[in-house]
């Protein structure tokens, strides 16, 4: 991997057979052994390597070597404080400037909305690719049923646009769409129709997931899975190179419509948060500060999240919050107000493709407006605990399956296993309504209230009126309905789709196709709170007498399934993400009053409550964990009782720190340290004795320091003073010339006492984004904290393997 | 003042006289004349004062200076570190003793309720609070008219509930309600009737307005002003004791209903957030864990100002969007989940009030859903510049206003002042129907958009069609109308409203009686919208062939004038408060659907940057200013490169800091420290020479520990050692025995490098909410810094009046 640029994609050319579990298992492989974990991955800093095509060679390697200063490695974690830091000076220059020419002032004003034009930037590009991944997966996943004669580009609606406004009843059976049957054996019904339908089904989805499964194995590794885990960590501070490239997102959107259409079990929803982040890291390049400063560029990023989600449900502040409650880590107003520009951005281009054929912003809309009772918050909180419930147990089963795989021999082969689970999704779901649609279709349709109208298997009540049916329906009104036979049948089909998903979902989360996670858990909601609310739509119709029911006898309807369904659905995704406010706001905004906030919330709460008292982490954070990424919690509190000194790096046991003096060391014996040691940075003290701390230098900035000094500073040599002190002596005792390395020297680097209590150091880690701190005692300097060493202890201190842990 | 409890209201015994600014000045006299200004206010510590009779009162002493150690005094900036390690310990022991009994493990689930339970009362007593409010300013504000014959408690209203269902058109003339004309010289038109009126409204108003004065002063001078600058500074972190208590509360209920009714250009919403901070406050006593920690308290707060917006407004997550953006500074997740609780309920107790009688939520209903176009942005902008302009324009002139105030002979009249301020409105406000009316009632009716059967003046149209009016008015639709001379006229009132408005709001807001800002600068907005709406329709009526206007010819109506009502009032109130996305969101909420959020962030966006152009703070942040309270803005960037030594204490030419040792000093001497300087803590080093840091000591704490310790302790006298150190010798050298104080010493005072850039230190102050940072140089102590250094620093940098910042 080269370090020419940030989030580079570099899998096309030489590395394009490594995923990312083969990387994690390399960097693993390197971390192995080394004492502190302080490593720095740095590769090709070899001496020797070059120098041998003359000056202009050198000279690039200088410039190169300068720029190389202050940035970081893969699989590293970022300095929050310096980063900030940085964009502060380089805000300053530009201010200071504006009042020298015409030139500046605009430089200085182009500069300032640079932030807003990239925003409009992020939110144009990410609502297109929505919608254009919307058009592609619907048209792709009606091309497993049949085919449109006018055009085969044509979707099933599409098709049938002519024909729907004539007949508003058979609006599915219009003349110019085909099924597969009628197209190749001439017939529509009958079992050889079926059987035909069947086989084509099966065929086009096992088609869809080997070529995703290929493309992204091929081309885009990083393509694979939600991606949210991967964003939480990078918003973290954390480096992951290519993670967010153009690769990434051409083979991501590409894959994810063909997984989407395949009919596995996943939604496109996560997905579309990391398609908002590569846009958003993408265009971030044609500012150079976003480019240049990785904290700006976090921000940035938040706010593509929240773009993500706007899109994917249409639902613009609940993907705000989204962002700030679930993804990121460093939110500030400023990225709060841009990001909510952002996302109306993109929901009004989303909208203006009009990729739901409505003309509406979101994804599912609900058109109920019937009041709910006070006494139905009890079936409301019952569904609120069978979320959570599932929500616990949906992780528990994934992680297991997830850590199976990595030990199983089909985990070796991920193409298969994908076009295995393909093969078991269709075959089992083509033969039940309710799981051969797609998820978001399932959803719309578990969520709709039964108008007169409906025809669906879902409205077949029959009326006790005995008499014209329509007419003896329209006379008792929707209010007294006893389920008719195709309901029983509906529920049966839905019971079975319930076990089915859930199954089919804990396998399919975590292979290696873009997977998203919010519409299977949705659906499997929905479906159970349908489930729910038939049972209390019935059981009101047969017990009118029952004191609890006395309201529902007149002509207002009493009992609601699309309600329950929506519920239902709010509380499995609550259990499995531990979304809360977003949550109840993205649901919100789907149905656009304030009348089910109420039931709402208390189905969330409850969802959340019984999952976190099951187990406290929600699935991004079990995958994060799982592939140990260095992630430090912000919801979490570090409840232990543990102090500084105990945590801190040298132990008593081991050998005291390395450190580099002040004066006093030449240019070998800090070289002899650095090749001694592995961590990322050394403490500059007043002088071995008196260990009193004056900055901190990082590994890789001394290294490169160095090798530039000896390549183009005359009369460096190894025996060259190196030092950090303030003022140069012009020739120490008539040796070689000094080396002030002072400028590469961290001058405020903080320090804390050893009795520091831990959860004060956690926190100051958290809120100031650190990477290191030093530990004094009484003044002198007595170790060193890491992020990964807070992380190694909280660990432990949860009796985890803090060997999980494996990036710096 | 005395400090047996937190936000105490003594007002009512001692100190009634007080208000906020001559407390300002008493404590800038405190202040005066003190080095590095790191005083303490603490009075009633001096000896002497007590010790008279007996051990009983010993005890109580004892006590009482136990539970004081770790307080704080008022005027006082907290510790966030040291109050959230503090509750961290709390939660630790509970959940540590969970395990030993049934009792405990309710206890620990109680605790972890607690919450939740406190939630729902803010929510619920808020909601009733402002229901009451609500109900009994809309009763007043009708009595200034007229009275009701069915009984006087009945407003206008209310009176005329059974004729208004049977003639719509008159609905504002049922025989019940009579006015002061009626009532006194039986008369209802003519100029006689009109100067009963006249004398009877401005009478009342005089009334209202003197009341509410009075009540003020008398019994909670901090019941003025609408609070939110207040609020705003004690939720990051500054104490002012009573200014959340039971009785600004009470008074600030009544006054301001007064204050509202007396037709005062106010409005009722920002002081509504400061009446929910108060239930907020004093319910936080119910529970152990909100009593005693200030952090969790402010997190508790936080929550209220969300409840405050939410009834004020019916916008629950504008409400806690508004808490988060705009008054908050430590807002965790777990807030943000707690306080949307909260919003909820307060905002459904609320609509079961049902105080706008019409059992919506929100306080201005929107009813218009007509599409607006892309090339009406062009006026919306303008309205943001408008807002943006009249914003900068009221933030200045009120500015300077309160500042003459302060100079003038009338600003120590206060009732004086409000009464002629009332008296001038009222004078001023009669003859105008825009002005007479209240503002929530002048809004409504600036935003309902003109439906057919309307009478009001705005809506006089006449048509192009002659012919029957009412016909010729449906024939042509409403796309179609020309302006009837009811319009002109309405336009020249609302444009006198318009200057009336702004300059009354001006003198108004910052005088002596419970006073909102959102309400009149809505107005102002509104007006100017609606002006602005009025003028694009007659000009699209009479210019149809214009290009622009091409779209509006048909059935379709073009202009909504009521919609540019709404974007002049977000951009006005947008210009003043700075807000953002909490606006937007309000007014999405108001408006019920996305149709209106392009035009709301164009008009919002543009108001902000022009205001902030124009000056950099919200009309709150100048209010801090003024009032010189130590608010570090958490959304400003710290712009100036300078160093931590240049901001530190002492400076260069100072005496060196003064410091314990951890040992070798004795009582006396320890005492003559503390008499000797006035600084609120004292860094303890290993020894003088060495000034290696140990720890830190409060003042408060060391004063309170020394005095309990010559109380109760035995043989400690002046020549006793004080120590920090760990272990204490039995006796030394056969002297008295040694005083320990290790335990009030602070283990982890963080301490930075002298070189450590102010950006950066600004940040960790920020962020950790320190109260004061040591600084050392090479490992040896060299000063301190303390929040207020940092504000004068930032004054000083921005040319401001460092000693403007008058609290610590």
């Amino acid at each position: 991997m080269d370090n020419s640029g940030f989030y580079n994609d570099n899998y096309s050319s030489g590395s394009s057979d490594d995923d990312l579990v083969d990387l994690n298992a390399t960097a693993q492989d390197l971390l192995e052994d080394l004492p502190y974990d302080e490593q720095d991955n740095g590769q090709g800093y070899s001496p020797g390597g070059r120098g041998q095509n003359g000056t202009a060679k050198l000279l690039d390697l200088l410039d190169d070597g300068l720029h190389r200063v202050g940035t970081y490695d893969d699989f590293n974690t970022i300095d929050w404080v310096r980063e900030k830091s940085k964009d502060r000076d380089r805000h300053r220059e530009i201010s200071k400037k504006k009042k020298d020419s015409v030139l500046d002032l605009f430089l200085s004003v182009s500069d300032a909305f640079s932030g807003w034009l990239l925003m409009l930037l992020i939110g144009l590009m990410s609502g297109a690719l929505a919608g254009g991944i919307d058009i592609a997966a619907h048209w792709l996943t009606d091309l497993k049923e049949g085919l449109c004669l006018n055009g085969f580009w044509f979707n099933h609606e599409h098709c049938c646009w002519d024909s729907r406004e004539t007949t508003f009843q058979e609006r599915d059976k219009c003349p110019l769409w085909k099924s597969w049957a009628e197209l190749t054996v001439g017939v529509s019904e009958g079992a050889s129709a079926y059987v035909v339908n069947y086989l084509m089904y099966v065929t086009w989805a096992l088609l869809f997931s080997y070529l995703a499964v290929v493309l992204v194995r091929a081309f885009a590794p990083y393509a694979c899975g939600s991606g949210i885990p991967e964003i939480k960590t990078i918003l973290s501070g954390f480096i992951i190179r290519g993670y967010l490239g153009k690769w990434t997102l051409v083979i991501k959107t590409i894959t994810l419509v063909l997984a989407v259409s395949s009919g596995l079990s996943l939604g496109k929803e996560g997905p579309l948060v990391h398609v908002a982040c590569c846009c958003g890291n993408i265009l971030c390049h044609l500012f150079t500060k976003y480019r240049k400063n990785e904290a700006k560029r976090r921000e940035v990023l938040s706010a593509a999240s929240a773009v993500g989600v706007s899109v994917a449900f249409g639902a613009p502040i609940g993907g705000v919050l989204f962002s700030l409650e679930e993804v990121s880590y460093y939110f500030p107003l400023k990225t709060l107000w841009r990001s909510f520009f952002a996302a109306l951005v993109a929901a009004f281009t989303l909208r203006s493709i009009n990729p739901f054929g409505n003309s509406r912003l979101v994804l599912f809309y609900v058109e109920f407006h019937t009041p709910w009772h006070l006494l139905e918050l009890f079936p409301f909180v019952l569904l609120g605990i069978f979320g959570g419930l599932w929500g616990a147990f949906f992780i528990r089963a994934n992680m297991a399956w997830c850590r199976r795989r990595k030990n199983m021999r089909l985990g070796h082969y991920p193409v298969l296993e994908v076009v295995l689970v393909a093969l078991a999704t269709a075959v089992l779901a083509f033969p039940n309504d309710y799981t051969r649609m797609s998820g978001s279709h399932l959803i719309s349709e578990l969520f709709n209230d039964c108008s007169l109208l409906d025809s669906s298997q879902l409205c077949d009540y029959t009326s006790q009126v005995k008499g014209g049916a329509m007419n003896a329906n329209l006379s008792s009104g929707l209010s007294d309905r006893a389920a008719g036979p195709g309901v029983y049948t509906a529920v049966w089909q839905l019971a079975l789709a319930l076990v089915f998903k859930t199954l089919i979902t804990v396998v399919t989360f975590g292979m290696k196709v873009p997977s998203g996670l919010f519409i299977p858990s949705m659906a499997v909601g929905a479906i159970a709170g349908r489930l729910l609310g038939i049972g209390m739509e019935q059981l009101a119709f047969y017990n009118h007498d029952w004191s609890i029911f006395r309201g529902c006898s007149s002509s207002t309807k009493c009992i609601t399934p699309g309600l329950y369904a929506m519920l239902g659905a709010a509380a499995c995704l609550g259990g499995v993400t531990r979304m809360t406010v977003s949550l109840v706001v993205i649901m919100f905004e789907l149905t656009g009053g304030l009348e089910y906030i109420v039931p709402l919330m208390a189905a969330t709460m409850t969802s959340k409550w019984v999952a976190d008292a099951l187990g406290r982490e929600g699935i991004y954070e079990a995958h994060i964990r799982l592939n140990g990424y260095p992630f430090l919690e912000p919801k979490e509190e570090f409840e232990h009782k543990t102090l500084a000194m105990d945590v801190m790096r040298p132990r008593r046991s081991d050998p005291p720190l390395s450190v580099l003096t002040q004066s006093g060391m030449n240019v070998e014996q800090v070289e002899a340290v650095i090749a001694d040691t592995s961590y990322s940075g050394f403490p500059i003290v007043m002088s071995q004795e008196s260990q009193r701390l004056v900055g901190f230098v990082l590994r890789r900035d001394l290294v490169i320091s160095i090798e530039n000094a000896r390549l183009c500073q005359e009369g460096i040599v190894g025996a060259s003073q190196v030092l950090f002190t303030e003022h140069t002596p012009a020739q120490l005792h008539g040796g070689p010339p000094p080396l002030n390395l002072r400028s590469i020297m961290d001058l405020s680097p903080l320090a804390i006492t050893d009795h520091t209590p831990m959860d004060i150091t956690v926190d100051i880690f958290r809120k100031l984004g650190l990477r290191q701190c030093l530990v004094t005692q009484n003044g002198r300097l007595l170790g060193i904290i890491t992020k990964k060493d807070i992380l190694k202890h909280m660990a432990q201190m949860t009796n985890r393997d803090p060997e999980s842990i494996l990036f710096n």
